[in-house]
């Protein structure tokens, strides 16, 4: 690298990175919006992946919602905007009906066009992911899984849903598999039905936190740490976190949702995988070192609208 | 592209396709290898990737195994040498331990360099893999593989293990992960302790061809087709193909193995993907076309020397 006149090629380089259309490098530049089933979260963001502004918005019908996202938005300077939706979603950029919501249970966003209006309205590239994506593209970006390549990122709250990341890109098959609805072993005594609408007892059903109350007739949030629920709980979701280790052989799985809050659950989680394991998968992430293995989600609830403002970044060509 | 002189063109390209330091045009140019524990099957192959030769060795010593390995390739014209070896394995290029069988039950075996004494005989390029990633490889070159992008091969015969392959490469985490190890729920009825050394009760302690003559007093080839043996089988497969598809959505799983000689077995486990599953997939290839979605190995008990010859086909940066 030639070391001749560095303020000039600093000269020629710097407008790459700081000349937009729209904004200045004062500016926030991104957009990032997590839409869930109860509220939507908005957030301007910088290059350097930092929140700027945020909102909440009461997720009513998908008119009135996606309204207030734009009137959010609209007077201010972005590159671009990252969606992270409830699904299930079109998420395949070539189909005609990309960054539409699809067959959900939730009334009246059935088959609703949520990425359209968005770029209608404000102009800019709108990238589009799943709500769950977008979560572990947060957590890749300056989140728990900043230090690996290839991880597992599982929220356990009204539901489960997992996305499998490598390379800062989540696997996608036919569809996004989600990973929430695999069948597992029952934990010794437990007959509960399970509570999933397809399936009864399959993780979601059994270890979701409407499963919880529904087995043990009380809240999650009420059940003291040294319930029998939480054994029960280590149990499916260390069972879960054993299969995908034979399947994947991640260097992580990240552990995020409202019921990973209970943090007593990470030991009783990783007992379970040593015990399931064996010692079968020979490399010491699996046998010494399973707490850094098996970890909490190190964004906590921000890592979806992070995700989103990565998607923006990603989207504007910017740094990602 | 200039239109002038394709004769002369072809000419000049014509030296990089055909003129090799030991080979002609009519000879065969790979080898393949694929070892077992108990037998070494080698082949040569020509570019199309059919085979042209083939050997059968007793598994024995690792020296006099991979002497009358070395003997067979000895005096043929080959550019390159693929192997698919019994595990565990180091698969990784950059270990000084490349090409090494690991920590494996077989007496004799442990630690052992298979692929440094063929690619110091032979002077050739040698490619090394798990023997389960070059079945894939195979299928995937001409095989049930050969029509899509990614799908996991798994093997049911003494063991069962697993490769999910994608773009013609295998999935690498941490380790070669396997698959054969997952936990599923019981078949009803089913009390048998299982037959893993390290699980019991894993999918390979409760499906592999040992297991079902445990649990029965039978050979599995002693068992008739209506034998209730063969339902329990079913559930076990088809549980693990319905987690498959709920972590990866792959457009195929692919079944070989001694066990999947027993073609009956095909339609009970579409049969219980497609209640497990339950509909949630919303792709019809998890719905209605799950005769292509669980499939047999179309090249049989061939595929992993044919994997192995298009392991040596790519290390001589040939077609692949």
């Amino acid at each position: 690298m030639s070391k001749g006149q560095p303020s000039v090629l600093l000269h020629l380089f710097l407008p790459r990175v700081i000349d937009t259309r729209r904004s200045t490098l004062e500016d926030p530049r991104f957009g990032g919006v997590e839409a869930g089933g109860t509220k939507v979260v908005c957030a301007t963001g910088d290059a350097s992946g930092s929140v700027r502004e945020r909102t909440r918005i009461k997720t009513t019908t998908p008119e009135e919602t996606l309204r207030a996202v734009v009137d959010f938005f609209e007077d201010r300077p972005l590159e671009a905007v990252g969606v992270g939706s409830f699904g299930p979603v079109d998420d395949n950029p070539d189909s005609p009906t990309y960054g539409f919501i699809t067959n959900t249970p939730k009334n009246g966003w059935q088959h609703t066009d949520v990425r359209g209006p968005i770029q209608e309205a404000l102009g800019v590239p709108v990238a589009f992911d799943l709500d769950v994506n977008a979560a572990a593209l947060g957590e890749h970006h300056g989140g728990a899984g900043r230090d690996v390549d290839a991880f597992v990122y599982l929220t356990v709250g009204t539901g489960v849903g997992g996305s499998f990341m490598q390379s800062g890109r989540p696997l996608r098959g036919l569809l996004h598999p989600e990973i929430g609805h695999l069948r597992l072993p029952r934990a010794s005594g437990d007959d509960f039905a399970g509570h999933c609408p397809f399936h009864g007892d399959c993780l979601e059903g059994l270890a979701a936190g409407p499963a919880i109350e529904a087995r043990w007739g009380r809240s999650p949030a009420d059940l003291p740490d040294d319930h029998p629920a939480w054994e029960v709980e280590a149990h499916y979701l260390g069972i879960a976190v054993a299969n995908l280790a034979c399947t994947l052989a991640p260097e992580r799985v990240i552990l995020g949702g409202g019921v990973m809050h209970r943090r007593q659950l990470f030991p009783m989680i990783r007992r379970v995988v040593r015990e399931r394991l064996g010692g079968y998968l020979d490399h010491p992430r699996f046998t010494e070192h399973l707490d850094e293995f098996v970890t909490p989600a190190a964004l906590g609830d921000e890592n979806g609208v992070r995700g989103a403002l990565a998607m923006a970044r990603q989207a504007a060509q910017y740094d990602c």
